[in-house]
């Protein structure tokens, strides 16, 4: 039997047909009303009622960036979506639909794809990082994925990894999502630029020709091998590693860590760095098996096809 | 029917019957020899053997600090018993008695006792640190017992918390355990004592007036409210608070912390800093329920107590 992923962006909302083997069957995309809350509702509905249609379906899951509650029936916060605070948006969408529905954050139904049917699916105990705007987290332990008490575990991208660094939404300073997110990236790029440092005289160049550096521009600089490009995702790695070694290893100790989210894309020359910087800061290291460090196997699919098993475990 | 909890100390043995309520109906001590591995194991054997005698015994748990393997058999490493590497423990133990064995981490044991029976009976998630010779730590995760991938998770004393900060037995420096544990506050009364400053008077006369410092006399100046000894406290607490909110809150979300050890006999003048410290260091606080920060209800007998009740969950 096949089940239904959803997965809510800022742009767009996603929606598959996924299969046994997280193999997704069939793909639709809609835009985002962001601005007006029943319309989003609805056109999940839509999507959910489409890929429904004339098929034997398990049960839909549900992917939202935010803060749910720990039974995963209300939306406290989205991010991206202003008009949601404090929503029961599992009841709103299942009072509507066919199949049933389960509720879950967008980084832990990424992580739960990868532990499933991607990089970490002969771990028991796994972590995963999705390096994009922000740095989201998801936390597997010993095969269940952890909600937390609240229903708010897993923010990886919030542990300090700089006392009394660089302002983070969050309220605080020097987590590492101010540090290791394409968001800090591109920041730091643009700082490197206008710098005046040799180092930074590519980026310089891709700026000018363009007005402003993008995301895009600065993974060009990083494909072509420009070394400034390369010295500003070593560091990004570098903060990265930290965390993992002196903060995920000791308090979770995962078998893996998978490293996703658009940033990702760059490949081995973010992972190898990690992977070091992680290495050289365990504790007790020498007295302990080693974490793996790995690129995820999805990108853009990972939240549909996780929120479609999610469903399918529950449901099945 | 009753179980038996054992607890691996390095200067003790500790055995009991313990009931169902979690309460110790016998308990026997005997001295831990040390530096013999076979009289070590012969020890707990012997406790083992005579509590159950007489007596309907459903298992008995063996706590003990040190690194263990994933599946519970092997005690890699165990920083009081020079002589025990790579030891198969719970084989050793199981071979010479007549009732099931269970081994597993002494502070993982002693947070399970006060999930089931004390200060977080009520919760589902909540995490234990025990402030002793170093800083111990236990995860319940939504009820399970967190081992973690390779059998270490919850080794919460070796999170960073001061980056290039001091050396810690664990290779790295910084960690939590170098600046909270009962070790680090007498090393720092110490140093305040020697410095000269009228804040370290009273503790520089109980050093002159024994020879040395010790926990014991730290102690009694906390309980006269010595401005100098307080303030250590607060620093400690100050340290605690800041991994609590900025690293075991975004990873766990907890819905309690547990401060247990020989530490947390100062009581609520070490309990109050460590929570205003966690509230003050809570990522997106405001838009999220607030962990609660409480004493452990049990001291010296957590271990059996804990050690004890895994066993029966298992056996029974």
């Amino acid at each position: 039997m096949l089940a239904i992923g959803i997965d809510i962006g800022g742009t767009k909302i996603a929606g598959a047909l996924v299969d046994e083997q997280g193999l997704v069957v069939r793909e639709l995309k809609v835009p985002s009303p962001v601005t007006d809350s029943k319309a989003m509702v609805s056109a999940i509905v839509e999507l959910i009622n489409e890929l429904a249609r004339d098929e034997q379906v398990v049960g839909a899951g549900v992917a939202a960036a935010g803060f749910l509650s720990a039974d995963r029936e209300i939306l406290y916060y989205a991010p991206n979506i202003s008009t949601w605070r404090d929503l029961p948006l599992r009841q709103l969408i299942a009072s509507q639909v066919s199949v049933p529905v389960l509720l879950e954050n967008d980084a832990n139904a990424a992580g739960w794809a990868e532990f499933q049917f991607g990089a970490a699916k002969k771990a028991k105990s796994m972590i995963m990082l999705t390096i994009g705007t922000g740095v989201g987290g998801a936390v597997i332990s010993e095969g269940h994925l952890m909600k937390g008490g609240f229903g708010i575990a897993g923010e990886l991208g919030h542990v300090l990894i700089e006392p009394n660094g660089r302002k983070c939404g969050c309220g605080l300073r020097g987590c590492l999502e101010s540090y290791a997110s394409g968001t800090a990236l591109l920041t730091r790029a643009d700082e490197l630029a206008d710098s005046g440092s040799s180092l930074g005289s590519r980026l310089l160049e891709l700026k000018q020709s363009s007005g402003k550096l993008s995301g895009e521009l600065v993974y060009q600089a990083i494909r072509e091998g420009d070394e400034g490009a390369l010295s500003l995702v070593s560091e990004l790695a570098e903060y990265l590693g930290l965390a993992i070694g002196t903060c995920f290893v000791p308090v979770l100790d995962p078998e893996i860590a998978v490293i996703g989210g658009g940033v990702s894309a760059v490949g081995d020359k973010l992972i190898s760095p990690i992977r070091a910087a992680t290495l050289a800061n365990l504790p007790a290291r020498g007295f302990r098996p080693e974490i793996e460090v790995v690129a995820a196997n999805f990108l853009n699919q990972a939240g549909i096809i996780g929120a479609a098993d999610l469903a399918r475990q529950r449901f099945s």
